[in-house]
């Protein structure tokens, strides 16, 4: 209905998702909450006292909301574009989209405000049973079905050149791949504990460095599937019954472990959390330790079942066709999740996009003992990736770090 | 000049360069002759008598000259702006190109008339000391500086959506990675003494089959650096004291080993035709078979060294700046080079894409001969391409199989 792009505010939007959508009567009284918590993008709910009724409107502004850094609208496209494409793929796990307005940078979608954010609900111990099955079906049916195994090699070759995303992918690289170990840490980036470990060991592990680079390389060459690309527990909204993935704004053909790795180290961070303050926390939940182990076995293993059957049935080459080259396959997938897994633990603990998982942890010493936890297992990942071979091999490490962690001063 | 694609005639063309470039006189008498000899490309020379100045023609039409089939106009784009481009990267070692013109799908380029096609000049036996210099350059300087190494982040990104190139990747995938393997071979595709080695034993080798498919998911997904992606000794000009590359229309963000590969694989077809022919070739060039050997091996060995040297100087990315990263990288470009070897050497023997090298060896007892230390070559490529780490053992593999074949009945 706009012809050119501005910053919509209350009233505009009002207007917009009554003139764009055909939920609401054009006489029915709307009322408006900004509920962006991002720093990206501005993002707001619409709805009707009356019937109920609400959507969320997520627009992209020329600035980002917080920093005010100049980024490319084309964002806004990628991540209508693919949550369009995510519903026909995993129908029922990402919000339904209502309209996508290039003009405006502007997606109305359906509202999750029945769902919680995942990792704030980890943080409280809250168990979710239905996850590891709902986060598989999403990933090996996202991921799978955009291999080569199942697209078509025009039809793909076209579908890398929409989601070619240099924007999105420059903040990777550097906030994943770079900064957490050519920047030094400081006092307020790492608890004053772990600085020197930081600073003058892990940064100067040149077998680390060389893994890290080697999988920074993958993640700028490998045009593997059409990945989430930041699909870590803040764009994850669950219930009991429901999981809805959001948030798809990184999207790129990229490694597939790269999704898969992100959900695994933000489960991790919920589990590393919950172990350190099993004696100090009051309202521990008995339930959350043997659970969240549980999801993060479950989520690797389940989405390698999952994903092989989908090429299983679906491989159309018959190149990619026998069970020897596809179990290579898979289990190469197991590694590079691995070393995903551990990049995103060092992203989240040395580097400057944190989580409050581990930030809020208190007192500070267990915070340190934490973070210290954290980094022994990615490190771990990332340079033994290839010895992983399933979900209980990732529990075994755990485990062996959190023994070793009680030796620790 | 033209506002229509149309496929251009003798007096269009003349028009055409008269009116596009600034080398001819308007009154200038220019004669035209056909030298298009691929399947899919329409190639004229225009030339003044009087000046001696010439150029070529190359123009796309909207299905092959041969066959006939439809083929995308973008192909010519491709070819047009990578000659442009490799003019920067390379100079010197690519035509010069006068017009690029997107309306008529067409190339006004340098005339390369004094040079000539290495593939005859090679099976007349004549040697060219600077080739593996010459070719060594051009591929070092346009792959490593395409790379992540050199190019920055979102600059290469746009480069890969530019030369997205589904037509003829397709080509490719079918040809190369996969006719020659899953397509039985007759009595008129293969030499009758070989029709069982290759449907009963070789077609048959689930390890091959495994590593051309691993192979093929390679090249299918790593967007390592702008290839030329058909670098045989059809698509190289020589003279003495010059070499110049045509024909990037393949050209796409591919495997560099797939350059190399196709570089030694062609060079390996006029090696094992001399090899076959050694004591019947009554015009036998006695330099020529030391020659071809140390072309391959320098072919491999100063590529790897050159490129080596443009990532140490050129590289931008901390994270890639060790030497220990770099030595790595540098060992897998000559895995990638073997196996990519070892496939063209099977399209050329087994597929449908033959090459005059091998198909006009004579009796045909010598082109069986040939044939089959080829494809024993390839294999060897193929499976163990992670041992090969220099030229010397390339030579060393096909010197033992020569020696095998003595004992072949």
């Amino acid at each position: 209905m706009y012809t050119a792009h501005f910053l919509m505010r209350e009233k505009d939007l009002i207007e917009y998702v009554k003139t764009s959508t055909d939920l609401f009567e054009d006489e029915e009284e709307l009322l408006w909450k900004d509920i962006g918590d991002g720093n990206v993008n501005y993002v707001s709910k619409v709805w009707s006292p009356a019937s109920g009724r609400s959507v969320v409107v997520k627009q992209a502004d020329t600035a980002t909301r917080l920093s005010k850094r100049a980024l490319d609208l084309d964002r806004n496209r990628i991540e209508a574009e693919l949550l369009v494409y995510e519903n026909k793929l995993a129908p029922g796990l990402v919000p339904e989209v209502y309209l996508y307005d290039p003009v405006m940078a502007a997606v109305i979608m359906e509202d999750l405000s029945g769902l919680q954010i995942m990792r704030y609900a980890l943080m409280e111990e809250e168990t979710f049973p239905l996850f590891s099955d709902n986060i598989t079906d999403f990933m090996a049916k996202t991921l799978a079905n955009t291999t080569d195994f199942v697209l078509p090699s025009a039809e793909k070759k076209a579908l890398v050149g929409r989601f070619i995303n240099p924007a999105m992918c420059d903040i990777s690289e550097r906030l994943v791949y770079t900064d957490p170990y050519f920047t030094p840490a400081t006092n307020t980036s790492i608890s004053p504990e772990n600085l020197s470990f930081v600073n003058d060991e892990y940064q100067k592990d040149e077998r680390l460095l060389d893994e890290v680079a080697a999988l920074k390389l993958d993640f700028m060459t490998n045009a593997q599937a059409l990945i989430h690309g930041d699909l870590h527990t803040g764009s994850i909204f669950v219930a009991q019954a429901h999981t809805k993935i959001i948030d798809p704004e990184f999207a790129f053909f990229g490694p597939i472990g790269y999704d898969v790795g992100n959900v695994l180290a933000n489960l991790i961070f919920a589990w590393v959390r919950a172990y350190v303050r099993r004696d100090s926390n009051p309202t521990r939940n008995p339930e959350f330790l043997p659970w969240v182990q549980l999801a993060v076995e479950e989520s690797i293993d389940q989405f390698i079942h999952k994903f092989g059957e989908i090429i299983k049935v679906r491989n159309t080459l018959g190149s990619f066709s026998t069970h020897s080259f596809q179990k290579t396959y898979l289990r190469s997938l197991v590694s590079d999740s691995l070393g995903v897994t551990g990049l995103e633990i060092n992203r989240r603990v040395i580097g400057t996009a944190k989580v409050v998982d581990v930030t809020t942890i208190k007192p500070t010493g267990l915070r340190a003992l934490a973070e210290r936890i954290l980094m022994e297992a990615a490190r771990e990942f990332i340079i033994n990736r290839t010895s992983f071979g399933s979900g209980a091999d990732i529990s075994e490490t755990i485990r062996k770090i959190f023994e070793k962690s009680a030796r620790w001063k």
